[in-house]
């Protein structure tokens, strides 16, 4: 099935559970207030959001959907740890920059830990405070989590997943490297990330949910023109993987959010789903970086797209980067 | 005022107000059902908050309080941003370990993004997967704070802090150097921090409260053993800035806490909040390390004390570290 969570006074939003294409919705409320506590209590839950949802494709509770009121499908999560899972992007910008790459870059997941309490929604503006800063997005995969206990195997972290989302994790490329020398990660260079309207159920996806890893290519677009559509199935670490990871020394709440980092694939046809990685292809083609990073008016689109059916099943992000006015 | 969090079946808890001698409480759940709401309304609710703190050290609604029965202050916060606003702890590093201080160790402080969805109360055990971690407690000051907005200037953000608190910063000292490395920061290497019983508003510390710091020696023990008293007024960043920092490139929700990183003195003789810390002194005076880190089974006491009172007016944390079982 498929979920939405619509803006409203309360910062959680409403639920809403959506139809297979995005035309029609149905209010969930009597059902679970919002995501996150549909998430806390998902077994009692689950059937009855699926008996809407079924409800809902016979033509009853049917109303219109419009995703430019849905807020993020949690907007406030519990916890946010976003993984490197695509290790070409990490090998391009180890060789463009010269660093050595890990010793375990193939066994250990790179992940960070992020902020969780001020998703936004996929048509929202995003409000940053300097050009100065090296504005970009990043698109990626990310899963919503059940409880997860700590020490996890990455087939029970796998089990836990309840729904996949698709997300523009925003960076500021600018703070990044200073706050990767100091050893304690990203903070500044990781402002709010961006989450398409839907959040779906695995299976929604069919033969492109499998091995843990969402096998759709994920168009990008900059500004109306085509910039990259990287194809997801190419992680290098599953989502069973990273989940594992996440939960090694810690459990994980109920909404917890793990993201798959920017979707990055070896055939450079396919493009970037981030400006940072074309700018380190010019740097390896020119010697130096021929493309800016964004500036204020910019709008970014991405969306997940199935190639068979053209089917979009997240919906789209469709932002713009605006000025922060205090 | 002093509030603290009982454990029930809520995971948020329930509100009480504390007595300033940590004596009694009064149930505050009339008025806010837990410290999160309470946070997130916080003009509407502290008069009220405040009456019944009056009123119980009136006499009335008292209930015997029992430190034992609560949780963390905020069991599940918004978000949880950790600085090291001590400079002697990172310079005492940088000598040991023979590593490069950055550039602009001074002017801006070090802050890491850690997991806030699961915080620990006061007596509660900690469960952690393997000794060969490197079990380490950090012994340190919080502020929980209002809504802040972006870019808000160190005073702006010092003006938001509605609550003080007491953290033990549980570190797994084997695994901080690899995520250290990476770039990505602290993962794997911070499990589950935990929180001495009260949140009290900053007019409860008097005169130990200035210049956005706590002065008051953060009495440890480890065992049963003195370890040290560091005193919290030798911040080398006060809450202001380290607040203003989190939010250089992000609005920050009510319930935020920000942490001022483990409490150390130049002066060697109040000895260390960390066992890291006393290591590091020992490789430089011996050339090599003579306390190992903890053993399951062993016990670490924390409380903050008025040096003229003898008040210890955040409580105490008293926990054991027992191996996790799945």
């Amino acid at each position: 099935m498929k979920l939405a969570t619509l803006r409203s006074e309360h910062p959680d939003g409403r639920l809403v559970v959506v139809s297979r294409d995005l035309a029609t919705m149905a209010d969930a409320t009597a059902i679970a207030a919002n995501l996150r506590t549909a998430v806390e209590a998902w077994d009692d839950v689950a059937p009855a959001l699926q008996a809407l949802h079924t409800e809902l494709h016979a033509g009853r509770h049917a109303q219109p959907f419009d995703p430019a009121l849905c807020a993020a499908p949690l907007p406030r999560a519990p916890q946010w740890c976003d993984g490197s899972a695509f290790l070409n992007h990490g090998r391009l910008m180890e060789k463009a920059f010269d660093i050595e790459p890990a010793p375990d870059a193939q066994t250990v997941p790179l992940m960070y830990q992020g902020a969780s309490d001020d998703f936004l929604g996929p048509q929202a503006d995003v409000l940053l405070p300097s050009e100065a800063d090296g504005i970009d997005f990043e698109g990626e995969f990310g899963a919503i989590v059940g409880p997860v206990p700590m020490a996890a195997t990455p087939a029970q972290a796998l089990g836990a997943v309840r729904l996949l989302v698709q997300i523009n994790d925003w960076s500021l490329r600018a703070l990044g490297p200073r706050e990767m020398r100091s050893g304690f990660g990203f903070l500044q260079a990781k402002p709010s990330s961006s989450f398409a309207p839907i959040a779906l159920t695995p299976d929604e996806l069919g033969e492109a949910w499998r091995d843990g890893r969402v096998h759709l290519r994920l168009q990008v677009r900059w500004n109306g023109e085509h910039f990259g559509a990287p194809h997801g199935g190419e992680m290098d670490f599953g989502f069973g993987e990273l989940i594992a990871h996440a939960a090694r020394t810690r459990r994980l709440s109920a909404g917890t959010v793990i993201g798959s980092g920017t979707v990055s694939n070896t055939d450079r046809a396919a493009g970037s789903a981030c400006i940072a990685e074309r700018r380190v292809l010019e740097i390896l083609e020119h010697g130096a970086p021929r493309t800016a990073f964004m500036r204020f008016g910019d709008s970014v689109q991405m969306q997940a797209q199935c190639e068979r059916t053209g089917d979009t099943p997240f919906g789209r992000i469709a932002q713009r980067v605006l000025q922060w006015q205090p």
